[in-house]
């Protein structure tokens, strides 16, 4: 059985439960973060941790991020997934447990801290290169999916939809706009030009994104960072969707119609190598400090 | 200790814990409601069940609420509030348990339900005569507030931002248009015109809100339901809001500015008056009914 961390401990999942007072069951009041272990060294952990960081102070949820890093760590090494190509910690932080009210519990409660490990993996090389699909799904989350809570009931209707009509993913629609995906950042290429919805309140600001925006600066390959209106997809010559577990992930088809060749792209399948070999150089980094 | 009821049984409250892979906890996946009780009769359970039976269809929860009246009663009676004034239950149901993706378990699992009963306390009655106060907060809830969810957090911030401004209760705004409170509806009258938002996805259809509408037919007061705007708060005679346990609670202030006279007006009065005479014919026939 896997070992989780709970509360300043690690404990067999069996064995982990939550209150049902928890302002995470009652009223989503939490936050989270999903990072991506390589060999069983972490990518970019700094950045997460900053985000979560962020994400307490923008919800009031007082709690030092200080010891997480070493939770982590502790995590990977205790379900043995040193050696692991690819695995993740998920790391969940709640304003704790309290009578259940909407305003914050008057003498603050210890925040709750859950954080499990796993292995994942990555779709076969063939599924990658033929690229995935999405379809257009209207974005009804709320307005600061900036702060990366566990408020994700839209987010997962929205996925849900998307498989429901045999597609990969999600693309969420805001007005005119296309935003991201249902868990992942959003990229097109038009006539070489990369682009993307600028930081806002709409998106999230996400780690694997902003590693591609520096790949691309890297490359050579110009950005522009603007909103996307749906009627430009048809135009567009490739899309990517970026994320922890998505990596650089090309979609050839949205709503059934080809994008571009129908196939990934130069520009896609170019940042997708290039974030792999940024993982790889990271990842034997990681391992050399580790000695 | 009090008794809860999870997944089928009854037990003392300490001994109810929630899976840490409980969608609830995890991705804000499920709904709730909260039922009224007067002296142990329940006010429009039939009305709640309702609701919730359309939140879980809307959500794609399989979960049949036929057995959820006697858990109501019997969470009540094992609690001893038959005699209390003022009791609540509050009932919520997640999708289950499941490892965490945003899709939906793709083998069904048993939804997780959970409630509990406690007794609450309508302010006392010189608070009530002098009125609330409110301030507008930005509407930054998702587009399906019409769905009963536990995506709280939202709400729950919104609350917390009139609390810290020292005010009664959040007036969340969207655009132009005030459109209820953080957990309640919103009613305003202009030269006896009673006027609320009409049901759509930007507002709860609120059972309180529907006896009012109700009353209001009764006591001949005319209602028009229409999107109110901001700028117009300051040309009205009346404001309240109505909830469960708010039930009809007049506004005097917003934004520390005055509302009419900065008192209760009348069509707020007498339709407070009529939901607690309601609540009272309520009551009796109920008790009865039950002998």
């Amino acid at each position: 059985m896997s070992i989780v961390y709970l509360n300043g401990e690690f404990i067999p999942k069996g064995e982990a439960s939550i209150s049902v007072d928890d302002r995470g069951f009652l009223l989503s009041d939490g936050v989270y973060e999903v990072t991506p272990f390589y060999d069983g060294v972490a990518f970019r952990l700094d950045h997460h941790l900053a985000r979560l960081d962020r994400s307490l102070r923008e919800l009031g949820i007082l709690f030092g991020t200080e010891g997480l890093a070493e939770v982590h760590h502790h995590l990977v090494a205790e379900n043995g997934l040193e050696n692991e190509i690819r695995s993740l910690v998920y790391l969940q932080i709640t304003r704790g447990v309290a009578p259940r009210t909407h305003y914050f519990p008057p003498e603050p409660v210890p925040a709750t801290v859950y954080a499990y490990a796993k292995p994942w993996e990555r779709p076969p090389e063939d599924v990658w290169s033929q690229g995935f699909t999405a379809i257009t799904v209207p974005d009804e989350r709320w307005l600061r999916v900036d702060i990366k809570t566990i408020s994700l009931l839209a987010n997962a209707l929205a996925f849900q939809a998307a498989r429901d009509a045999g597609a990969d993913d999600a693309l969420l629609v805001r007005g005119e706009v296309a935003i991201e995906g249902a868990h992942q950042n959003f990229f097109a290429v038009f006539d070489g030009m990369l682009v993307t919805h600028p930081e806002s309140n709409l998106i999230l600001p996400g780690i694997t994104r902003d590693a591609v925006l520096g790949l691309a600066g890297d490359c050579g390959i110009p950005v522009e960072q603007r909103p996307i209106r749906v009627e430009e997809l048809a135009d567009a010559d490739e899309l990517f969707f970026t994320g922890t577990t998505g990596e650089v992930r090309p979609c050839v088809q949205v709503d059934g119609e080809s994008i571009g060749t129908g196939r990934p792209g130069d520009v896609t399948v170019a940042l997708s190598q290039a974030f792999l070999n940024l993982v790889q150089k990271t990842t034997k980094e990681g391992m050399a400090a580790l000695g």
